[in-house]
């Protein structure tokens, strides 16, 4: 990459580490939105216009809203509002935010801006999966009363989160069952050291159950073989793939767990936007 | 499946071990084509237009044919040959056999057969990856000098033997990198534990290399790097995906190997063909 | 066993999951000093005196006491004071208890008791040592804002702790480093997929480092490597492993984490205390 | 160390690596006993006298004799007999080998000769329990006829042997149990992912036992529940740990797997008897 000049436009702490990372390569760059954040004090503050003004390359964080009005920006004492005059300043520059369409769909305006969604990369997508992976087993090492070493775990789907998930569980020892739907998959899930069945034929209790699908996968039946107090960790984007009214009738506890890279690697997370734009830029 | 009649003609230890386990199951079923081999004598024979009259579902081997003109039939005593009359007798039958092309590009009596080729399964494909990964492991013990435990190991190509051999030898503590093409493997191959760069950054001297990519991707500049003696195995379909001159000018060992399930698990394999047969039954 | 009557004095939460397992095992149990805890609301209470009279078997927690004065029930409204009369009443009895020392050096009588302390025994330690490895892993996985896969830690010393967090951190793909006196420990460790190094040959800087030891072997030199807002988990008993006011001043963050089975896996430590227990009884 | 002088005689391939490795590190080295060997073709050779005139350090191979009579050197054209003429010209010398109880017992002369065992030494067994382990392995991927992954083993004993192979096994994804007497080995076993029980409570049926206890205990009970054609692994010391008339009266077959190291890791056993030679110079 030539010379190329960063501007970053709200976010939260993964925004940060981001910034450090892209300065530590070299590269020219400023921030706003952050002035509610002591850690991102060493970083060069611009007004907004001057800062897009100076950037070949502006990095909107994921999800690059919330409400769909405003710029998702935690730490900035104001509201960013993206509005007509923002977006046509954006023109010429290479524009890049996560989960973007919530954005763009709003004004005609954005099909003016070069933009480029990192969240809807497949590389993104798996890095993001090993923090989410770490995250679940954090959480079910503390909420789980027993050891996950030996317990009896339940995967339900093997896309970039349960292959990830599955690996992990099954290097620490947990007796893992993986349901998915596509025989390569299970043969997949096998093949790791788990055991592996279509969703129609689980019909045991697991000590922990992992859902990875946002569909509702877990129901009436399997959800009548768990026992009361028994875990069920929620991966997948609310409303998430469990049938909730019979799991809290049975006195099932669900953990609702999404965002977690965010959370508990937000460097790595970082990192990993980083390298999506990066990419990005080179191709 | 209904009370179904099996007919198994020609093939290897792994179909003996095949037979059995459909025995096992409980249905009906006949050989035709093994009577030099011992394993297979208490196994039900036929001559082969009874076998055939009498069985709803035939199954070949894989390969179904070696040479294109006999069906595959190492411990038959007699040749197996499908001429026009063999192929007209099969017409009403379900028959399965692996890579089919061969065989049913010789004659356009084929077209009146339904026949399927279970090789080309996905799922058949990822459940023999682990017999040949396990097979890739053994003769890395056995041919390399030092331990695989800590040993410095390459692996090219990330698709089902890639992947699980990246899994096993991680497992076993070696220190692996994977080279690929594709980013998002790069992002799996590290989340599995591995080190993973694209072909063009990898510059690296090697204990051993695995390669599982059918077109030449080991060569100039990776084989100038590698030190006499360094070990490659070559687990692609010949010719494989070394540079076979530039190497053996260079000292390095290249061993070829193909076909690994039926060697190291014949009985994995025959459940393997089984199962993938079971699965287009009822689909 | 015989029809052996246990009966309960004190403890946390594992002390009812040792409960409601020795109930399930068939054997009469009562408890005592539970009286602010729901969890043991279905549990059978007796006063003081009548549940020692009625037992045959007495276990006391771990640790029997904390003060040196009075027996550790954080969940009894009522102090426990272990006086002479109650001393008296124990003898006859099977007295099992964790760090009885400190209990049985503060009155003479003691020596009149028939009492065992399964804290000292090596299973019970090597079982308490998984719960604590797995904490130590949630812990590294929440505080350490990369991830743990891929991430450089160090383990100080080989014992317990360290031989199964080893196993766990490599699982998991970290690259991990074991520092330890023994060349044995170092074989050991290095066949288990990490490097190992003896204390003075660590040199190196560090995302996570885990003490296990219970003096101080993370001091200078190794200290002055690490950088600002790197983390060290210190397992030991207090006042562990790190020399403290150079790691301050160098900002490291210290994270105590002691008591780790208790918090992290109640069930599986009140089963250890029962399996440990059940095996005082038998040899 | 100083500029020490090493001389070798006799041995085998790992001797040869050995030497190898000792002039990687800049040390004179001298070679007797290896004129058949055309691997050893690039080593200085001496004649046997000249040899320990010129030397400060004689190593001996592992074992230092097989016959009692003369050193264990298989790539010798002549015989080397260990005369008191031999053994007082080694008194002033370092001198170190393995297994040296069968040589120096059988002539008072060595009284004089300052001798340590390498293969004593706890770090040397372990180092050389890591490629004794990878052999299994690749005996248990080469002879079952299934696949290693998820099958079912049975390893007796919990050594070191039982320990890395434990490990390494449940990586691959078998389903391991781990037969041994103390409860904590029992519990570092499930520490491990495997099952763990005593030797009395092994009643089922393995597709792969792997033996390392040099004393019978695959006997009656537990071989009475093998399948014919069932699999073990004899990796402890002849006799070993079978039960052998009445295993094969089974029709189990047993393979016989002793001094692995050098035959699957020549190279690294070779390093291992440096190292150990190294520690026992340094200590």
């Amino acid at each position: 990459m030539h010379n190329k000049v960063f501007g970053i436009i709200g976010g939260d702490k993964r925004i940060v580490y981001l910034a450090k990372s892209i300065i530590k390569d070299g590269y020219p760059l400023y921030i706003y939105g952050f002035d509610l954040l002591s850690e991102a004090s060493g970083l060069p503050e611009l007004p907004l216009d001057t800062l897009i003004e100076l950037s070949d390359n502006i990095i909107f964080p994921v999800p690059v809203t919330k409400d769909g009005a405003t710029i998702y920006a935690p730490y900035s004492s104001k509201e960013i509002r993206p509005e007509s005059d923002f977006i046509i300043s954006l023109s010429g520059k290479n524009v890049y935010g996560g989960l973007m369409n919530k954005l763009v769909s709003k004004n005609d305006l954005w099909s003016m801006v070069n933009y480029s969604d990192y969240y809807t990369r497949e590389d993104f997508a798996v890095n993001n999966a090993v923090p989410t992976a770490e995250g679940a087993i954090a959480i079910a090492i503390n909420e789980y009363e027993g050891n996950l070493t030996g317990s009896k775990c339940l995967i339900t789907g093997y896309g970039r989160i349960g292959k990830i998930l599955n690996k992990m569980l099954v290097s620490l020892g947990a007796d893992v069952t993986v349901a998915a739907r596509k025989k390569s998959d299970l043969a997949y899930a096998r093949a790791m050291g788990a055991k592996a069945k279509p969703y129609n034929e689980i019909h045991e209790a697991y000590d922990i159950i992992f859902n990875t699908v946002p569909e509702v996968v877990i129901k009436g039946k399997l959800l009548s073989k768990q026992k009361e107090n028994s875990l069920i960790i929620e991966l997948a984007t609310l409303p998430g793939g469990i049938e909730r009214k019979t799991a809290l009738e049975k006195g099932i506890r669900i953990i609702d767990a999404q965002s977690l890279p965010g959370k508990v690697s937000p460097k790595a997370a970082g990192e990993y936007i980083k390298e999506a734009v990066y990419n990005l830029l080179e191709e």
